[in-house]
């Protein structure tokens, strides 16, 4: 039997499973809430990333033809990705808004229920599928709560945190969610989006979606700085921290930066012993769509070279949305055969520590 | 005669004259303020980028023999850094951080107090210097009458904002410091730090001060992004825009995210009609301390070639803070005498319309 995995296996790390209403929870609910809902009007929690009617939010073609929004529907994830692309694992990051709800009771009973959706729909009947526990991230302790309950299951890999917070995730009212994390072996991913409730940016509220989309670079930016500054990797050295739809291309910078800033500032955090981009380095890892690369390949070979390691990228499709990359597309040719094999499938799979399939040869 | 400006001129863009206490700005204050300061205890506005007790805010030595903080002193600067590098130009930026006083009259009559100060105690004295206009920037119309006030005076190049502010610069409640900018010809400089009340990062307060400094790109960033977004530059097109402290380094991911994100959502800024590099290589220009450069110097000749463009970073000492370079130190020896001489002077000659000063021959 030969071992080919290193050259031609896929892993996708981001791809979206969309709640189409929450009429679709209602089996998942307990009955005060199905009550409570079916009496309020309440049509489940809110929020505008990727608005389903917007011809940008999805590639053409992903509307499932049973009706629902593009992502709901586990037949053409399987025939558009998984089968198209002979994807071994693909991961789940179901983006449903819980942290947009201030009721604390109810967004951790949303967030069950869209968890034990996500066994029933689309883990169980698909063993290619791992997924991500969705949370009420604003409420650490009800969110450990959930991770508790679930995070033993071997189809989730990791927690979904929204990368906009009301508190930099480094704050210790957080530490609940990490302790749980590591309490099941799960990675904690960080992912674009989030309805905090304040502002997207350090300067208040932006006029233009455009803003938000192209400022959230600097929200993951903040969030990495604060896990470091804060000692979560020195106090929990096992941490496993994924960024999902955060670019990369921004990273060299950040690290030339906060290395330089350490060694003038360090005494004010002592117990952060090494440079930060060491840990990051070490401790996280960055999803490959939507790139922001250049458009110049040879500027693009250099910030690889300058991110110092070939083990932080993971390749994903972002389906179903529109910067959707297929593996043909997603790793230039130029770049060697290891580095591929490792963006493509291995940097996930030992970060996720997903087993390789085994075929019959 | 040889003009040899090109080579060997040195203009720094970026030095700080300090407010010793508020008892020096008295003599410039209407009778009313005076009184008022005297009986309240009031002792000026606070802000704290630069404890003017760490030793880390300041290089060693740079104390005035006289008493007061590092940069209070004209003879000093004189010596350690016009006399010392042969300075052609300096350019003050003065952080009295009158954006921290919520009484709008006071804040008005503080920043007219600096200016009339900066006249007096800095331009009137000493050819070599240029000031910036201290504004209170929260107020757009009163910083607007400040600049309509002394904004034609031939010792002021610049108006001083605060990178941190309440909304992104580009929002309309702005228009009147950039129209009042514009109608005396000033460049609007954007600098590091700033007191507006609300977190500086998008994900609310950070613990930390070494997170804020570090954080501070991000909102840099996010300022370019906003002035783009909203079309000041369509809107004036002479507009010119100083980013001082800012770092670069991040600049070229910033400008590959902007522009491919342009391209999928310019329908909803239609006002925007060039790629966003375009405008940031036209109408924006970076200060080069404090340096966020990489350790590696092929690293940094990436950056520069990846920014498309060699006329963008100016240079500056950043004196008395502890960043400083000297004008040996700055530039790599390694980078060709034309883009040398573009980062040492030319650039900012250019940008600020600063006159070549004639030498005897």
């Amino acid at each position: 039997m030969k071992d080919q995995h290193n050259t031609s296996a896929v892993i996708d790390c981001d791809l979206h499973n969309e709640v189409t209403s929450v009429d679709v929870l209602l089996p998942y609910l307990p009955a005060h809430w199905q009550e409570y809902i079916r009496l309020s009007g309440f049509s489940g929690p809110l929020d505008n990333p990727y608005p389903e009617a917007a011809l940008t939010s999805a590639q053409p073609g992903t509307e499932p033809p049973v009706g629902g929004p593009p992502g709901s529907d586990l037949w053409l994830l399987r025939e558009q990705v998984l089968d198209a692309y002979q994807v071994e694992y693909g991961i789940l990051n179901c983006a449903y808004p819980v942290d947009s709800i201030h009721n604390p009771d109810l967004a951790a009973a949303l967030s069950s229920a869209v968890n034990d959706w996500q066994i029933d729909q689309w883990l169980e009947p698909e063993a290619r599928l791992r997924a991500s526990l969705v949370v009420p991230s604003h409420f650490p302790k009800l969110a450990a709560d959930e991770i508790d309950r679930l995070g033993s299951h071997p189809g989730f890999v990791q927690i979904f945190l929204p990368v906009r917070s009301a508190a930099p995730y480094g704050n210790r009212r957080y530490y609940p969610i990490f302790e749980a994390a590591l309490r099941h072996d799960l990675v904690v991913g960080i992912q674009f989006g989030g309805t905090p409730g304040n502002p997207p940016t350090a300067t208040g509220w932006p006029s233009f979606y455009v803003e938000e989309y192209v400022g959230m670079a600097q929200v993951f930016q903040s969030q990495i700085i604060s896990l470091i500054t804060e000692g979560l990797f020195d106090q929990y050295p096992t941490l496993r921290v994924a960024l999902i739809e955060s670019g990369f291309t921004w990273l060299p910078s950040l690290m030339w930066r906060f290395d330089k800033e350490w060694k003038g500032l360090r005494r004010e955090i002592p117990w952060v012993r090494r440079l930060p981009s060491e840990y990051i380095r070490e401790h996280i890892r960055f999803s490959l769509q939507p790139v922001d690369a250049p458009p110049n390949l040879a500027h693009l070979e250099q910030i690889i070279e300058q991110l110092g390691s070939d083990e932080v990228l993971m390749f994903s499709t972002d389906y179903p949305h529109w910067h959707f990359d297929t593996p043909a597309e997603a790793v230039p040719l130029e770049f060697s055969p290891s580095l591929r094999g490792k963006i493509m499938a291995e940097n996930a799979r030992t970060f996720y520590q997903l087993e390789p399939v085994k075929h019959a040869t």
